[in-house]
């Protein structure tokens, strides 16, 4: 059962329990291009606390560079390393992980985002962003040279999303021998403003079902995310006991928190419901704590 | 354990069991342009012997007018009320089963085709080769009117396929109260002849990912097109008995024969090869029947 909290004295407790806060964005510190209310001061009430501040987030259409944009849009203090994205994580994952060959190259679907990432960690990619790839006119195999170098299909969320880069990453996994799938996270819808989308894992399931197999998922829920954080945060002293995860989804930040040994904190600003916690309903998901929203610990300001 | 057919008295054998003859096309009667060397000698025979004849495809990209073509330009007799593809089933399912009243309208994932069959059945749809859908623009739920007539999601094979018509068809079955979720077949992949590429199963994929259901199917191997089969083919007297399903694929053709009560007879010129037949990894599908190729009939005429 997970604790309510409410009171002072609870957010209090809170604050001297854990020393590393990761934050989910989307949902917890804004929902589209509106900042919860309260945001900022608890955000600032950590670092003022010296609690180290992360930020883990599934979307891969941003690089951190671009997702820092976002932060300083609203007026939310952020700096890019503490910015982790499955993108980057991906990015992280192919180097340091996997450690693909620099002959390798991967073959994308997804967005600048994520080819920045790439990028910056020194990876050939295609695909992508490619205007000959990124085109409704029919694909033929009888007219496509594929390339052998290419030793991974990373698959993120791909608004341009078409049967040439389908047909592509399908061939390349089916033809080049050891080609690894990867997805940046399997989320099964993305949230606007107005409603819910496809999400990243909907923009990987043709090649899942073509395939009959799954891709090593990096983003929440999946552990990858966390070893990507502790790999990178070398000068941090990491320590999962002193550490809480705050987010809007049970099925990827509160599994992530939970598979991680963190302590997981639900807000309900975002995509959860409290019917989804309470009654003979509730996801077997359980978080440690439950609050509205993350503007309630200003309660600590008083 | 399949009879392996090779003798004349084998096919003499064959030819006086059965009434009714299915066939699959692809892999079966061609390989993409390529004819089966003798096929069009053993539909003669067929047809010589008062053998009723019938195509049995998943294919949806093609109205069953436009499938004859291929029958055409191929040399192969073949009568439009002959062809049973997935595309015509659907149209009979959506006017004949659900009965949808005819104020509702059909969201088609899918090519002219399967408009096509659509509109001879009278059936009202909108998305498929609209301009308006057919785009890489980016989507947005804001800029979006839904239409509150939609009964049904039909997706079959796109080489179209966008998030635009994702995003329209996940919406239409999030939010339109009862609207069904049909998809024209399951084929993870769609066999041409450079290689494989995604299959209808696989453009439906996304939507199945983020509802987290399933499609009712309407193609092989599903009971559906059998039915179909019998209610338009009423003046023939339809014996299950005395009907036998020729096909190249095990998860399909194969499976809809045996789940329909009828003989399978399997080729080799196709998907299914040697290797999953026979062995210790062969599969748990077993064809009453298998031959090399179609062509091998042929010795009914010596």
């Amino acid at each position: 059962m997970a604790t309510r909290l409410s009171t002072r004295e609870d957010y209090v407790s809170l604050l001297d329990k854990y020393d590393t806060w990761l934050f989910d964005c989307d949902g917890v510190l804004w929902q589209g291009d509106t900042l919860v209310e309260g945001a900022t001061e608890v955000l600032q009430l950590l670092r003022h606390h010296k609690k180290a501040v992360m930020f883990v987030t599934n979307n891969a259409t941003k690089s951190r560079k671009n997702y820092k944009k976002k932060f300083d849009t609203l007026g939310v203090e952020a700096h890019v390393d503490e910015i982790y994205g499955s993108a980057f994580a991906a990015a992280v994952y192919i180097s340091s992980v996997m450690k693909m060959p620099k002959d390798k190259k991967v073959y994308v679907i997804g967005m600048d985002g994520l080819e920045e990432e790439l990028r910056d960690e020194g990876i050939a990619y295609l695909g992508g962003t490619d205007p000959e790839d990124n085109t409704l006119a029919s694909f033929s195999l009888k007219n496509w040279t594929p390339d052998p170098t290419v030793g991974a299909v990373l698959c993120g969320l791909d608004t341009s999303i078409n049967y040439t880069k389908l047909s592509k990453a399908f061939n390349y996994l089916l033809r080049n021998e050891g080609c690894t799938f990867l997805a940046t996270n399997e989320d099964s819808t993305y949230p606007t403003a107005e409603g819910l989308l496809p999400g990243a894992g909907s923009v990987s399931a043709p090649l899942r079902y073509a395939l009959g197999k799954d891709p090593v998922a990096i983003g929440k829920p999946k552990g990858t995310m966390l070893d990507c954080i502790k790999a990178k945060w070398v000068s941090h002293d990491f320590d999962p006991k002193r550490t809480i995860m705050v987010g809007d989804r049970l099925n990827t930040d509160i599994e992530f928190g939970k598979a991680g040994g963190l302590a997981t904190l639900l807000v309900l600003t975002g995509i959860t419901k409290e019917s989804e916690i309470t009654g003979p309903n509730a996801s077997p998901t359980v978080p440690d704590y439950v609050t509205n929203s993350i503007g309630d610990l200003r309660a600590l300001l008083s």
